[in-house]
């Protein structure tokens, strides 16, 4: 992983002229599985302040307590662990959680893809982008809002695949509500493994669906899938744990969670919050609740099985007085973030949050204010699993082709911002200042011709043409020049290949799984 | 000063729901005359390399030297000071600009303003929003782009003056090409002083128009022009002193900084940079030059009067390959103005960066991704006079009345952010927690009805509403929206009281100045 790693500094997207070139090159050369960061945090509080909230959410955790919901496992596990448990509700001893995911949960991990040049180590100094997670509709300019099918979620797998910017597969990418609500997951994480070699995410909605991800994902990585030095299951699949806020988790989640750790299986255990709603309306209050309600999660995770890799989530919005909406891209979640960010270094776990958030319905100004405004915090803050990286519209309700392939050219724009700045003598480039001169230009120079091909980002999708030309060339704006990338692209796609013996065995085992039991839309 | 240092971090704007009643609120609770931040600096760069940047600025200053055009005064100045002066080109001993700024540049001045609740501070702490500057064309929705007018000029200006989250009037926010060249400076000047009471920017396209522009002020100010403690002339004006780039100062920027500083009104010398052009195409290269460009035009304003307030500026766009165009939002220029923003510091005077720069035509996507990733950039380095906060569309090209009110909007969030986290008693909310407890929703509890009101940004231009009611109300895109908010905001306009008699004395020094030469457009 050392080499993934330090290659990753010089990530840089390519201009999207050509795709199909542009797709060779990526395998070959511009991929990079994850970014290492050069650059360093930002961090909003001092560690006295960060102290203060980890002060409030043992507060929370020992006075309060969380509610575990039909789940008397969890209950007894607590229970031995030390725990005051009173019916469903666990009060910790200020600093048991604390202490018990420090000792055990990995600073950092490795999720292993099916390409193993596509494996990413998700912590420490590194991010890793996904796609966005969970939409019940589509949109595009062409059809406008409807319901999403499985045809869309493999097109998003493709997409995501082709999309150097991108690291991971995601999850449930969008809702396939074309097929039972029971049955599903087969195809959306058999899609993930046809439709893409980058690392994946498992269902959540039964514990019988974990465990059918988990079987899928052994079928997959066959003997691969143990590690020979250590003989434990290697991590191949993440998969996201929602808390039920406020200090809540409920029966389902629980289950996946357990599954899952289990298996050595990563879980991001998130608070999912809307700030006025589910927690205080102050920055403050939310983030030492998230705290709280993380810890007991990751808690959990830890006594299921010393080890097993956890991700720290939050995903934190504020509420629309007027509309009683959540609303995204404004300050308030971004000082929320950076303030949780800093917490998980502390606590020495990797960090999920941010993305490409907005609440704006169509790819528009407030769409792309409010991705800006959520992305640059995400990747400042240092943000090691960015869910939610591209297609986010809505409030997560729509996933939109043309914000697709918009969220992943920022995507590819964080890759030379984390790069930071070279300081090298190249870098420096007096030599370059000595030819030129007073009163030239350096368009022609040495230095120039050199560093020219690689200098600056450039983004298959702005417009920097000039006015005259811009509107001879129809004066489109970027979502319309979006819609032809995202056509463009999928129109070239071509898959990984996949070992046939293992693409029957999957759909042997989908087939048969799914006649032992009716479909149904529960 | 201090009493509006300190209500800076309690900014809020309204929610423009009711412009009439959100103005007359704004003159007395909400508006802020500058915002003080409460976050930390973003920094890029370690101080081994920033000094490692220093170092390099001073081998340009001493090896190639900056070139000033037919300026034989400053010449003469310049080697009275020990520089090394060969025709026009001034070669500087390593380390004397630095001095001779550090020795007498102010670290933060105040701008006066006509209505002294206005009066901005400069540097330090300290971020003042500016709108835009200096676009031939306009650009809105009903009328596409067309060129600008002194109308135009005047509506912007009142815009600025309506936006609460605005400090500043600027400059030359678009141009009058109605007007003749050699006489629009009047117009210009006058719309600043009668259709606002916020600070303003002068002239600088000739040495005399910068003197009409103090001769305007001193009408404007009167007694109050003078230091009655100092007796110097206070600074009322601030102008934009622009190099030459690279490595060159003309005679006509050159003769306005010379009027600006013997009178003691502030410049701003920014060195106006598409790298790759006028620079290296590193980063680093960028950033050395700039700052040996503008330490050399800053030390001539300390040899013409020494503690003349001077701002450090930086331009700095990358080139685009494919057309040769700016290009704007892109990671470079952020990491570029980080690193000046350090820099800065280091010298101890004020830096102007940054605003809501954008390549696009319109107030599209494009438009907005892209001032995002400047905006929040210029906020977390620590700019502290941002022009080009609002309206800038097209490379600076166009100025946008949609663009202008949805950047106002996005300047109001900055005003959030820049306030931090709140950690009190209310802010860290540990009884609103107690009181809900596990399973509850915050909306009805004391601690949310008694913060709701001011708890989270709110624009009045993004859309959070239902999908179903956003449709029922026209499937608006921001832009749209943005339309019937400037409208809405020109036509709700009052002017703030101005003194007839000064009104007078400066239409009567206008119409003698115009009748005493002929029009041209040179």
């Amino acid at each position: 992983m050392e080499e993934q790693a330090a290659q990753a500094s010089k990530g840089r997207r390519p201009s999207g002229r050509d795709a199909k070139r542009a797709a060779r090159t990526a395998r070959s050369h511009n991929f990079v599985p994850y970014i290492t960061r050069k650059i360093p945090y930002y961090e909003v509080l001092s560690q006295e302040g960060l102290e203060l909230l980890e002060h409030n959410a043992d507060t929370i955790l020992q006075e309060i307590g969380i509610d575990f919901r039909e789940d008397p496992e969890s209950l007894e596990l607590f229970k031995a662990a030390g725990a005051d448990v009173q019916g469903e509700r666990v009060r910790f001893p200020r600093g048991m959680c604390r202490s018990l995911v420090a000792a055990t949960a990995p600073r950092e991990f490795i999720q292993y893809a099916r390409n193993p040049a596509r494996s990413v180590l998700i912590g420490g100094n590194n991010t890793v982008f996904a796609p966005a997670y969970g939409s019940p509709f589509i949109r595009n300019l062409d059809e406008g809002r409807r319901y999403a099918r499985i045809e869309d979620f493999r097109n998003f797998v493709k997409l995501a695949y082709t999309a150097n910017s991108l690291h991971h597969s995601g999850g449930t990418i969008c809702e396939p509500v074309d097929l039972p609500v029971n049955k599903r997951h087969f195809d959306m994480v058999y899609s993930h493994i046809k439709y893409s070699d980058k690392p994946f995410m498992g269902s959540v909605t039964q514990p019988e669906r974990a465990r059918d991800t988990v079987e899928m994902a052994k079928i997959l990585f066959g003997a691969d899938a143990t590690d020979p030095t250590t003989g434990r299951p290697r991590t191949v699949v993440i998969s996201l744990i929602n808390a039920n806020s406020p200090m809540t988790f409920d029966a389902t989640m629980l289950g996946a969670l357990k599954e899952y750790a289990r298996a050595n299986q990563a879980t991001i255990v998130t608070p999912f919050i809307l700030a006025g709603a589910m927690s205080p309306v102050t920055i403050a209050g939310t983030v030492a609740q998230t705290l709280a309600e993380a810890l007991a999660g990751m808690t959990l995770t830890q006594l299921i099985n010393p080890g097993a890799p956890v991700v720290l989530g939050s995903f934190a919005s504020s509420l629309s007085m007027q509309s009683g909406a959540p609303t995204f891209g404004t300050p308030e979640p971004a000082l929320v973030l950076y303030a949780m960010a800093a917490l998980a270094r502390r606590l020495g776990v990797p960090f999920r949050s941010g993305g490409g958030l907005c609440g704006s319905k169509i790819p528009d100004a407030q769409a792309a204010f409010e991705s800006a405004n959520t992305l640059l915090p995400t990747c400042l803050a240092g943000v090691n699993f960015v869910l939610h990286t591209a297609g986010w519209l809505e409030g997560g309700l729509a996933m939109g082709y043309e914000k697709f392939v918009m969220d992943a050219d920022q995507a590819g724009m964080m890759h030379t911002l984390l790069a930071g700045v070279d300081l090298s003598d190249n870098g420096q480039a007096l030599d370059a200042i000595r030819e030129v001169g007073p009163g030239k230009h350096f368009l022609g120079c040495a230095h120039t011709q050199a560093n020219f091909e690689n200098a600056f980002y450039r983004s298959p999708l702005a417009d920097n043409n000039s006015y005259e030309q811009w509107e001879a060339e129809g004066a489109t704006d970027m979502a319309k020049r979006a819609n032809t990338l995202w056509k463009k692209q999928l129109a070239e796609y071509e898959a990984p290949p996949l070992d046939p013996a293992i693409d029957e065995a999957l759909l042997d085992f989908i087939a048969r799984r799914k006649a032992s039991f009716a479909d149904s839309n529960i």
